[in-house]
């Protein structure tokens, strides 16, 4: 049960075991050579990290498994430090049992017995987490993961109403191919697509890398049920309410407190007449963002917009072109005035044709006006071929020594290039001390950076960093930990969200504080303990710690 | 202090004193023929309500003033029963005070005395509200009305991030004069817009006439500061997060139990290059539904499409023009097929000009599909010019013995028709048995509606019904008490909200529990009694009694 099911994933990294993203020669040469080069870590073998599985604390029951390789591969997510946890084959903590419920029916007596036992339970969507959404904590009574994957049928399309009624536990293709053989899309295409489920995206808050066309999945998300432990909650489906505060909101970004989403509900549009995706390549970072920030404020109706800075051009040429190919671009730019600081914009056009057309012109005229040059379709085919391809480089750079993370986080237009340049310089210079020389191996950190999703008042910042990894996992976790705390810390403090399509988890509870401030969070908090007096669904996750009881206990003082 | 401020506005009725809405000859003449002859009911002078004021409970300070004229002239907002209590004189219930705060400072000084002395609060934006989200309760304590129009500034601009900040008691037209100075617009103009606050349009989930191409007011408050009982909150104007549930969403909505909206940051938009208005009209109800649903899932930007159903189609000829001029347009609809049951469509494009050909050549498209007659721009322009004129006709029809009254909801597509159905019949034959005949004047309510807001998903249901006044106040309550409860009971029963617009106030509370079910209600009344313990923010509004303890208290079933 379970088992064969997850027989092509990975169990300890990304996606498909039969699937890689190799690096070129020039793509391997760049890498060590900006970084040094690197000695792997020894990877433990799924025998040995089974032999290490504690006894499950649950009896034996027809309602989950307590097999340890299904626990082993539901025990943890794609953060930086589950995959030191998987690669070491140091997991410490699994969840006791895995259900795979095909019903809400299931879920309801999974959480029936729960409540009246006391165990934690937590959602399992596509196990993409990168912020350890479900990865289980220290617990006295048994750990339950609902691996919600059974359920990802297309239970209803209404046609006339474009709603499209979802098990919670669809995976990005099944549900787009479900849609699409109607004529329909969801265009939530987050770059984890391939795994993560719609219920992941709706209790995460997720974006899809379209998000300018299709809108964020709180745009998206209509309605459905949710599973509490008070029984089910239907969200009803209205367009619009201004019947005080709207629920969905609340189960947007609740991440396992307030039960387990069943049903989905979305709006789905039809499937557009045409869509292209181009690239074109801007002077310079702040002519790159002064491009973006004037497409989306005209309001081009595009469906994606991506800049990348400098840096992560220059690093994704070297990755994904050879040495003529990159010569000859560096030619035909430099004709054109766009020289070594040229910033790759990669868009999507989505619509009918002539209105396509017509967007498409207006976003020439807008690259021209920041001295851009547009080089059209063929490496926007290249892009949006190995849009989903990416985090399986990680696996290629971990077997030559290489640890890669992102950050991401959003702003307002104004601070886009401060913040950037901060979160930036935070990484980069956040192991110079880790070793005698500043240049030495050991502390060089390779960083760089797009805004991946825009607005008219701002746009999300995607960083993305590597680092050799140290000459243990402790090492190489205390590394990570640095560079993860200081510049997290450094971004709430600067304007940023903590998170702008990731989530919280429990990597960023730390965090959210400082952005949403104190009174707020346990405000939150309270809510959600409302739906769980006794902390079972998800502990550890979105809020760090316990509550303040009641708001009456903060003085007086202004935040 | 106040009073002279307020000497242009109609102290119990709609807006400016000296703007009126005439009927004209043919206008009258339909009204009379449709519903009857009527006896106006008599109208209670200032000075007789004056001497009715009872004497305020709050001690004399310079926060505030307790001036019985200026307590009048904040009792009451613009619903059918605050109509009935202004023009009978009726008032009953009075804020013992009005302070006018000029800055956050005031509000603060003035939230701490309120708490501490336990006075209720009544935030007070344009006073426009339709379902007594202002009016006093009944109590024990001193109530204290906060009117918020001196915070009415723009005090900040940000070009680049295009938002701007102002005081939350600004007005529409002042709000929007002040962005278009510097080239900018938010583009929220809800029917009240000449009168309502920017504060009141968040608090109560506002949405203007051109939210199809803005957005509605979800989509534009971007953040900013709140006053509440523990201090100042400050909202961050995050373009975007996943950081948990987006705590906007908690303000928006709110009615005033978190406290008081002192300053709104917005998101604005460049003023377009060209806007127009035009007109076209549809064969029947069921083609211009589906003709404002093609348009919408089509995705055709456009900022405003609204269907009038026959009976408004007819009711707003016959108001709006001459016999003559409904000649010839009937005469040329005729020609082209569109008969007695036409469906007027009234479009707004708003954008660049050649992205605003290329949509109204797509609109016209869609027009012509469902048999429609695209009329063009002059009566657009006519639709225009009064879009903000239509509540002064409440005193006009008041004046020949009518009472004018709306009822708004939304739903999904595929019940459009028949909520439309149900709700207009339920109101048609509301009154049929409060006389002998069916046919008797006494009985006759003339109802129509059209859809003012398109989605994907759904659209939103306006509906306008008028009736004769009865011999006495009290009758014509009771009459409109039954159309109301009777109607709104039907809405949540049948899949609609009990609000797409107005918010909840005190008329609609009633309704909320089956519209989002009792533990979704319990819970968000927990959630703002912790922000306000002892219930003193804006009470009677938004939910009805106290709430459940907790949760827990709820059986197990479903709902």
């Amino acid at each position: 049960m379970g088992k064969s099911q997850q027989d092509n994933r990975q169990w300890n990294g990304w996606g498909d075991r039969e699937k890689s993203l190799a690096l070129t020669a020039d793509g391997a040469s760049f890498i060590t050579e900006t970084l040094g080069l690197a000695t792997p870590l020894p990877v433990a073998t799924l025998d040995e990290v089974l032999a290490k599985v504690p006894r499950s604390r649950l009896d034996k029951s027809e309602l989950y498994t307590c097999d340890a390789e299904v626990r082993v591969r539901h025990a943890r997510g794609q953060s930086l430090p589950d995959w030191l946890a998987m690669k070491s084959g140091e997991f410490n903590l699994f969840p006791d049992g895995v259900a795979f419920p095909r019903s809400s029916e299931d879920i309801r007596i999974l959480m029936a017995e729960a409540k009246e036992q006391g165990w934690q339970l937590i959602p399992y969507g596509g196990g993409t987490s990168v912020v350890g959404h479900i990865t289980p904590t220290v617990s006295d009574k048994p750990v339950l993961t609902i691996s919600m994957g059974k359920m990802n049928r297309l239970l209803d399309l209404d046609r006339v109403d474009q709603i499209a009624t979802f098990g919670a536990g669809v995976k990005g293709p099944f549900l787009e191919s479900q849609l699409q053989a109607q004529g329909f899309t969801l265009g939530h295409f987050p770059q984890s697509f391939e795994l993560s489920t719609l219920g992941g995206w709706v209790v995460t808050r997720s974006s899809g890398q379209q998000s300018l066309g299709y809108g964020r999945i709180e745009n998206l998300f209509a309605g459905g049920e949710i599973e509490t432990f008070e029984g089910k909650v239907e969200i009803p489906t209205l367009p619009a309410s201004s019947a005080g505060p709207d629920w969905r909101q609340l189960v947007l970004g609740s991440e396992g407190h307030l039960g387990i989403l069943t049903e989905a509900k979305v709006r789905v549009s039809r499937l557009p007449e045409e869509e292209f995706f181009g690239v074109g390549f801007m002077p310079n970072w702040q002519q790159g963002i002064a491009c973006a920030r004037e497409a989306v404020q005209l309001g081009l109706p595009l469906s994606m917009l991506r800049v990348s800075n400098s840096i992560e051009t220059h690093t994704q040429l070297y990755l994904s072109a050879n040495q003529t190919q990159r010569h000859w671009l560096a030619k035909l730019l430099s004709l054109k005035g766009v020289g070594d600081d040229k910033c790759m914009l990669v868009y999507g056009i989505t619509g009918d044709k002539k209105s396509n057309k017509q967007s498409y012109k207006r976003l020439k005229a807008v690259i021209s006006q920041f001295n851009g040059v547009n080089t059209g379709q063929s490496l926007g085919k290249k892009w949006a071929h190995k849009r989903f391809a990416f985090p399986y480089l990680r696996e290629t750079l971990w077997q030559m020594g290489y640890a890669i993370d992102t950050l991401e986080t959003a702003t307002n237009w104004s601070n886009i290039a401060p913040l950037t340049e901060k979160i930036e310089q935070s990484l980069r210079e956040g192991l110079a001390d880790s070793s005698e020389s500043p240049d030495a191996p050991q502390s060089k950190v390779h960083v760089f950076s797009h805004l991946s999703h825009l607005y008219s008042d701002g746009a999300s910042i995607y960083t993305t960093y590597l680092f050799p990894v140290s000459g243990t996992y402790e090492e190489t976790y205390a590394r990570w930990q640095r560079l993860k705390s200081t510049t997290s810390k450094l971004i709430v403090e600067s304007s940023g969200t903590i998170s702008h399509q990731h989530g919280v988890g429990g990597d960023h509870a730390a965090y959210l504080v400082r952005e949403k401030g104190e009174r707020v969070v346990d405000s939150l908090q309270n809510y959600f303990n409302a739906f769980d007096p006794k902390g079972q669904l998800n502990p550890g996750k979105l809020f760090k710690g316990i509550p303040a009881k009641s708001l009456q206990s903060h003085g007086k003082q202004d935040q």
